[in-house]
């Protein structure tokens, strides 16, 4: 940031008045530019049949991390809840009809200034289709998941604690919902991860 | 916003190639200004003695709102974390030291653009004392809380879903974690309510 949205005047990075941390002002009309983290919203849409359980993923037909697959996400918008932003992402990158289930993770990724928030879903027909930002989209079981290929941390975290908390369910013959998952992302996925 | 922060030129509002909602363009340097919810993050500060619980709240010493009180929160900043956001807004707000528990509410409130988190938390000594941003801060039991004073629905709701499982809880006689809540929030406390 340069320059005020405001005035046009040039901003400068300063402590202000009654506040603990610098932030760009306005040396013209003084207006303070707080810049805040993001959220970024998805889901993970299921489709399970005879005791099998597969995953959807989409392919990224844009950077960063092109080609490598993703859980449906993308940037929670204005005017929206965080459950519609989940809905809406499956849509345009999936192309998929879901019914949203409940929140199963949140990801602190702090190196980018993001929170990665993911709903469970379940995938209501295979009408699913590659939307502009994806190359492909496809359903994988926990055997066939591209482990070595996923786009994000936040997707292997939120993936990892999903099967592992399946497993731990399946063995004890529990019945109960999944749980709420909080995770921090400490190091990035690759070293040409930008997100 | 009017101008571009990048080279100051005008912005114009419009739908970019590839997009489908209007967003802040420079009619110069081409950058789109993207703008999205922010998060407010706090917490629910306890303190149990003897079968009685109470709850710590601040009085605000600032717009909007001011005079009413709340739970200590704020918005989120660039470069710490969930939890660590919620005990610096405890730290700022209260004085007070807390050992932080899990997420137990999200609140949508999609009329301003942001979404509030509250985490549950154990007070740790009784040295809390009103921050810059807060004229009191006082322990309630469920019967004393100021109900008709409270600053925002997010603070009402939060407080109500917490009072309602610990009804249900001890009426149970359960010793279960509390559990995770989303809730949506549809129009303001006050007509005079600005955030």
């Amino acid at each position: 940031m340069k320059y005020c949205s405001e005035c046009a005047a040039a901003v400068t990075l300063t402590i202000p008045a009654g506040d603990n941390r610098p932030r760009f002002v306005c040396t013209n009309c003084g207006t303070i530019h707080y810049q805040n983290p993001k959220m970024v919203l998805g889901s993970m849409p299921v489709w399970e049949r005879d005791g099998e359980l597969k995953v959807l993923l989409c392919k990224r037909a844009i950077e960063p991390r092109h080609g490598y697959w993703t859980l449906p996400a993308g940037f929670m918008e204005n005017g929206e809840t965080t459950a519609q932003a989940a809905i809406r992402e499956t849509e345009e990158e999936a192309g998929a009809n879901i019914e949203l289930g409940k929140l199963f993770s949140m990801l602190n990724v702090v190196r980018v200034q993001q929170v990665h928030m993911f709903y469970l879903a379940t995938l209501l027909d295979l009408d699913f289709a590659p939307g502009i930002e994806s190359l492909d989209v496809q359903l994988f079981s926990e055997a066939e998941i591209p482990w070595d290929d996923l786009a994000f941390p936040t997707i292997r975290a939120t993936l990892e604690l999903f099967f592992a908390e399946r497993a731990r369910m399946r063995e004890a013959g529990s019945r109960d919902d999944y749980g709420f998952h909080e995770h921090d992302i400490h190091r990035a996925m690759r070293s040409d991860d930008a997100t």
